[in-house]
């Protein structure tokens, strides 16, 4: 089994976590969240989604969190754009990185998006456009690679198909979603592979959700093939409301824990976010699935 | 990565999973419970432990469970023997296989069972041979195998001298049990080499706690090292009692899950079995842990 030395990890809780949730968190929660997951060490954070407040309203308040959020050294905020609007509002707020999104299948695309695949990459070409003028980073999402709740199977090649045009707009990284939390580890092994040696040279990133409890395994089996970049979300928020029965990312303090009792640096700071994930808990009022939050992590201290 | 073609599951859920619940399971419903599982396709139900009822009063009568189990052909009910007079009576209520079980480390053996390390192994040779005499197979649990609540990290030499001892007593199979669910998959690829290493003709089964989120990962290692037998337990039921901050086991229908997506046959029924679990999550009146059964197979099938 290879380990990474390293993982970089992207926080998106305030983006794909919240926008799954009922309660919304005002913009001064919002900033107090991101505030604390960035004092917890975590050094990317997907702030805001640039949609429209009418198809996402918990993202209403996208330009003032991108705006108003703390600047850290050495903290890059990220904000997903769906379009050539969303990356304007975006950039003019401030996003130090854009996050640009598109389906492998065809069906998960139309029914999330109203457009083709065909039609969100050309979307995507007007983002690059502007990512590229303003001198900001993006990176290309590619969800449903690991299946589609309408197609079921995605086959590896559409996913590097599409993986292929991102890298050819400009994304300088790819990010492989298992929007539905259907994967595999084996499948994980198969579909970084296949995007890898169609791709050598781009940097691929993995986004897990955990709705069938699969979550870290898959992050393993990803790390075995090389990877060392993951998304993960505080407690275990979020989902995606248009994929019927997902659930939640994997919790980022579940995914810290995991690589550190490997030896696997990521520079966060485990107590301080369980600390978050319990606060954040507290806030939506519901039992969030991360584990490590409720046994804490004593074991971990008396076992190092 | 190394997987299995075939993994054989050994199902806990009646006994290390019950008696972690306050409900008492009337005997009437945890026969029903295994005879559930057994027609879901589970060939091997870890059925009652013949302990003191002062102390698991949860299993005041495991006599009556394995006396009246109904016989399925080719399901083994295998029973927990702390001593020579669980194992007297297990023999005599019709147990086909027993289990034996030992701290690797002395602080949790003392506070378990309030016996030393030695103590035990001495109160394991007589269970050895009522076993012997009675033609039964025996397994050795090392509990705490993987790190004690009380003493923290656990060296692995000390594991395969427990495991030795167990082999050496007659143990057909040893168990690695994370009691306390703080494993990790780059100790679990350490602590297998080790004792695989030192007993290279023992089939290892491992026994693994999801406390922390990490137990589909720490399966997924094992695989990889060559270990094909896990124990699971239905919707995740459990816990160690004497082991703070334990939780359930690893959910049997998630592990089965994962192991039918990576084309590793089970004989189990996902279907079934995710419909006994959520009966048993319906009886508990609490949620279960296991996530499958939240979500359902649905993808499963669309996507095979």
């Amino acid at each position: 089994m290879r380990l990474p030395e390293r993982i970089t990890i992207t926080e998106v809780g305030p983006r794909d976590g919240l926008q799954n949730e009922d309660l919304f968190f005002e913009t001064p929660r919002k900033l107090e969240l991101i505030a604390r997951l960035a004092a917890a060490g975590l050094r990317r954070i997907e702030a805001a989604s640039f949609v429209s407040p009418a198809a996402i309203p918990q993202m209403r308040d996208a330009r003032e969190v991108i705006t108003q959020v703390p600047r850290w050294p050495g903290v890059t905020y990220v904000a997903l754009v769906p379009n050539e609007r969303g990356a304007r509002d975006a950039i003019a707020a401030g996003a130090d990185e854009l996050a640009t999104v598109v389906s492998a299948s065809e069906t998960h695309n139309r029914r999330n998006v109203n457009r083709t695949i065909e039609e969100s990459l050309a979307g995507i070409e007007k983002v690059a456009e502007l990512a590229a003028a303003a001198a900001l980073p993006w990176a290309g999402y590619v969800s449903t690679a690991f299946g589609c709740p309408y197609e079921g199977a995605v086959a590896p090649a559409q996913v590097l198909r599409v993986a292929a045009r991102l890298r050819a707009l400009g994304a300088y990284a790819v990010a492989l979603g298992d929007t539905i939390g259907s994967a595999d580890p084996r499948q994980v092994h198969t579909l970084v592979r296949e995007v890898r040696d169609g791709l050598p040279d781009v940097p691929l990133r993995l986004h897990f959700h955990d709705t069938r409890g699969t979550g870290l395994a898959n992050v393993l089996a990803a790390m075995d093939e090389g990877v060392a970049s993951f998304d993960g979300s505080v407690g275990g928020l979020g989902g995606c409301p248009y994929a019927p029965g997902a659930a939640g990312n994997v919790a980022t303090e579940d995914l810290v824990y995991m690589a550190h009792r490997m030896g696997i640096a990521t520079g966060v700071d485990l107590a301080a976010l369980i600390d978050v994930a319990r606060w954040v808990e507290s806030l939506v009022g519901r039992a969030l699935p991360g584990r490590i939050k409720g046994a804490g992590e004593a074991v971990l201290r008396d076992s190092a």
